[in-house]
């Protein structure tokens, strides 16, 4: 039974997502399945024109607003289809044949955006880690003289899942920004006003997969192409509120919930010292190991939410994930682009599971080594 | 607390969508969160390549084809947009500017798919229910001589949720048949093999909002324009299992104990015979007040799933919703559109909660009629 299971019965999962959820946030989801707010009706059964709804989702978008101090000049809107709809979805209201746009490419996720924008207009790449497997994100001298004078926008990925790198800073740039912050989003304080559109997937900090948060200052997307399908066009979700057509309702309210905890673990600044102490962990125990494990990314741009590594003895990596595995650690395997150990350890990720990885691998290499 | 809660703390549910969904399933997903087939992780915690997803989205696409008897000719989707997304997707796949489909206007989401139909080609309305406000759907007869010669297909919605009015069989038509069957899916044996596409977001009969259930003929797919944004393109989902990026993954589970669910009551003749028997609860309560009630729907095509009419005298209309709440029926206010009262009565919505309406509305006519 949900309420009185202990957690003793979990295990620490670090999937890249989707992903472990605060525990207590999960709780409340059990509860509130069968009957929410004493209505007699559980929560995936409201209308999403209802009173508890309403409530709902004027509470995820205060929320949320709170979090980062979004202004009214800025919509937030609850969508579906995940990251992989805005790589369309914004080239589609925001680049046409005769436009560019810049993208530098940083992984599997920005190579995805590129190869829909290409379908809409002009690209331009202004920096391209394939080369080097992804090892970095660009620096600002990198971008310098290589981006586009007119562009329609820049976008990039704040945050890379697969190869464990991100940008310390959002890339400088005339053109408005546009940022796939989905496996980073609300794990670090983040400047909305430099952006004109903000998206994430929630499946990694926010909620469960199949709900897309988005971000947009209003006067960019009225800068929109027109005559699109309903669906894609975002100003129509900005005038209805997000409630167009029937949202991802359990999914909004799940991260409404998510919003609650992170306000209560003291806001974004508090949650970035946390990270920063849990990955710490792990990236001293890569470093301290004289080559036994060897980080993916540079050392300057790691990421705090996906930490990738590999064993210098290739051959050693199973065993390393069977003693992981034993030791009740999920989730570890790096992805087939880059191979090796990956762990993602999101928000929600409990320090002890980034103890208990630490020490594993001193342990092991102190054995193997 | 779940497993405790009898259902005496539930209301009966008349909600149009999001709708009342089987108890039985809600108190396994109730487990399931907090953790799944005693994995140490939540269902929306997995990754959607690890095994536990496997082998939920497996058994899910299974049992799908076991309750219609849909053939490996079909591809079985789960998508995410909801129904509003296909009114797009459908055309920008299989429509261009040179080339017609066929649009029989039923009620409001016909109104919209049509309207998204505009932006990629030609639309012939054969049939236009507007001046009568949508009391009934084309007969055959109807459509007789109205049909595109040469049409990419032809679009219908099977059920009409505003309207509460129903296609007893598909429309006649040489081209390929695509329907909107959201609000009645799988709540009456229906022939897959006679259609092209069929869609259903899953909030009426299938489980939460949040992900549409697509059955698609493989090589009708293959007939979709080029060169479209990875995530509008079906080739695309087809050929990654619904996996070409994270699914809407806890609405695909969900919706796989509502198969299994709908597969232990027997499959859909034995759905179709107890809907037939609630439906007809409420019909009789109309038909015998002698102009009390007035149905909205023409009788020959009255819906199984939405139960439409008002009060020959509207200023009773709040009376008769204000006792109904008192008797813990929620839901009954009719749409906008058409007013008066609507009663979603979907598979999972109890014989009891029919039988109650009925009875309040022969009580309440007896003392204000």
């Amino acid at each position: 039974m949900s309420a009185t299971a202990s957690a003793t019965d979990r295990i620490f999962n670090f999937s890249a997502g989707p992903a472990v959820l605060p525990e207590s946030v999960l709780e409340q989801a059990q509860k509130d399945l069968w009957n929410i707010c004493d209505s007699g009706i559980g929560i995936m059964e409201h209308s999403h024109r209802g009173k508890v709804f309403d409530r709902v989702i004027e509470e995820a978008e205060a929320d949320c607003r709170k979090i980062a101090d979004i202004s009214n000049d800025y919509a937030v809107l609850f969508l579906q289809g995940g990251a992989s709809t805005q790589f369309g979805q914004i080239p589609m209201n925001f680049l046409s044949p005769e436009r560019v746009a810049d993208y530098p490419n940083t992984g599997e996720w920005t190579t995805k955006a590129i190869n829909d924008a290409k379908k809409f207009g002009k690209v331009n790449v202004p920096f391209d880690g394939t080369a080097e497997n992804f090892v970095r994100v660009p620096t600002d001298a990198d971008l310098e003289g290589q981006l586009s004078s007119d562009a329609a926008y820049l976008h990039y990925c704040s945050n890379n899942t697969i190869f464990g790198t991100r940008y310390l800073t959002p890339p400088q740039t005339k053109a408005p920004l546009i940022c796939d912050t989905s496996s980073e989003m609300f794990s670090r304080p983040i400047d909305i006003n430099r952006h004109a559109l903000i998206y994430a997937g929630a499946q990694k900090n926010l909620g469960p997969s199949g709900v897309t948060l988005v971000i947009i200052r209003r006067d960019f997307a009225e800068t929109a192409n027109p005559n699109l399908m309903a669906m894609m066009d975002y100003r129509n979700h900005i005038k209805n509120g997000s409630r167009y057509n029937t949202p991802p309702a359990f999914g909004i309210y799940f991260m409404g919930l998510v919003f609650k905890w992170i306000l209560n673990q003291g806001g974004l600044e508090s949650i970035e010292r946390r990270n920063a102490a849990k990955a710490q962990l792990i990236y001293d125990a890569i470093d301290e190991s004289e080559g036994f494990y060897i980080g993916h990314s540079q050392p300057w741009c790691r990421s705090h939410m996906n930490v990738t590594f590999r064993l210098s003895n290739p051959d050693l990596e199973s065993e390393f994930l069977k003693e992981a595995a034993a030791q009740r650690m999920d989730g570890l395997k790096g992805h087939r682009s880059t191979g090796g150990i990956r762990a993602s350890i999101y928000n929600a990720f409990p320090h002890a599971g980034c103890e208990a990885l630490a020490n594993l691998m001193r342990d092991f290499m102190a054995r193997k080594g």
